[in-house]
């Protein structure tokens, strides 16, 4: 299939939103390699992401486009827009400060599956701000 | 809300699947932190991955389940199962061999956008192996 070829093996950058205009995006600190949240782009989020050099979202829960940080002031500058083979996701690397989650971790990642068990979770990682003070109630 | 709190800062794994019954899925490499490729698993296919220590995923393209490396025999050995903040995505810390991408590549992310270009890729990798051979027509 030359389509799929194109899209694997080609320089043409053609993002795939999917039926709800969605891309499915990862967020990595470019000096640490850690990852930091999942997220999604519509195509107006992707071209300002582009356009800005700071990572915008689109929020699902509150189906707005969300600059990351505008609230908190943890934005993301991004460093590189990676896509993956089928162009269906995309992973920036960013240069970010410290706290990226909206509940106080570096990370959203910030918690584990305990090993030999299905259900309980442990945490992996200690909060660097206080969310409770960075975002107006 | 309770709920949001439990699902944010407890320690009951409660993975959020998606009105398709699928939940977002990215691998990173444990050792060198490279993010090599986002997918979907069902509730199957992450029982599957937390019972064998294999990442298993569903394939949306196949519509079935897919241990990764059934055919290329390229498996994910899973270190880690990490969740986000409100558990609708995994992150699985895996040791690999050399070539996870099925189009011959380390990663599934071997291009970026080009500076300055909102079209453009660029290759960032070079192919670890060859698909042709691997794969059976």
């Amino acid at each position: 299939m030359a389509a799929k070829q194109n899209i694997e093996e080609g320089t043409n950058f053609t993002p795939k939103f999917d039926s709800n205009g969605l891309i499915r995006t990862i967020a990595q600190d470019a000096k640490t390699g850690q990852v930091l949240m999942a997220a999604f782009m519509n195509r107006q989020a992707l071209d300002l992401t582009i356009q800005t050099g700071f990572a915008t979202y689109f929020s699902t829960s509150r189906q707005k486009l969300w600059k990351k940080g505008e609230e908190s002031g943890h934005t993301q500058k991004v460093e590189q827009i990676l896509v993956d083979c089928d162009q269906d996701c995309l992973l920036l690397k960013v240069t970010v400060d410290a706290g990226q989650c909206h509940v106080g971790y570096q990370s959203c990642f910030y918690r584990a599956l305990k090993k030999g068990s299905s259900k309980e979770l442990e945490f992996i990682a200690e909060k660097v701000y206080n969310p409770e003070k960075t975002y107006k109630k």
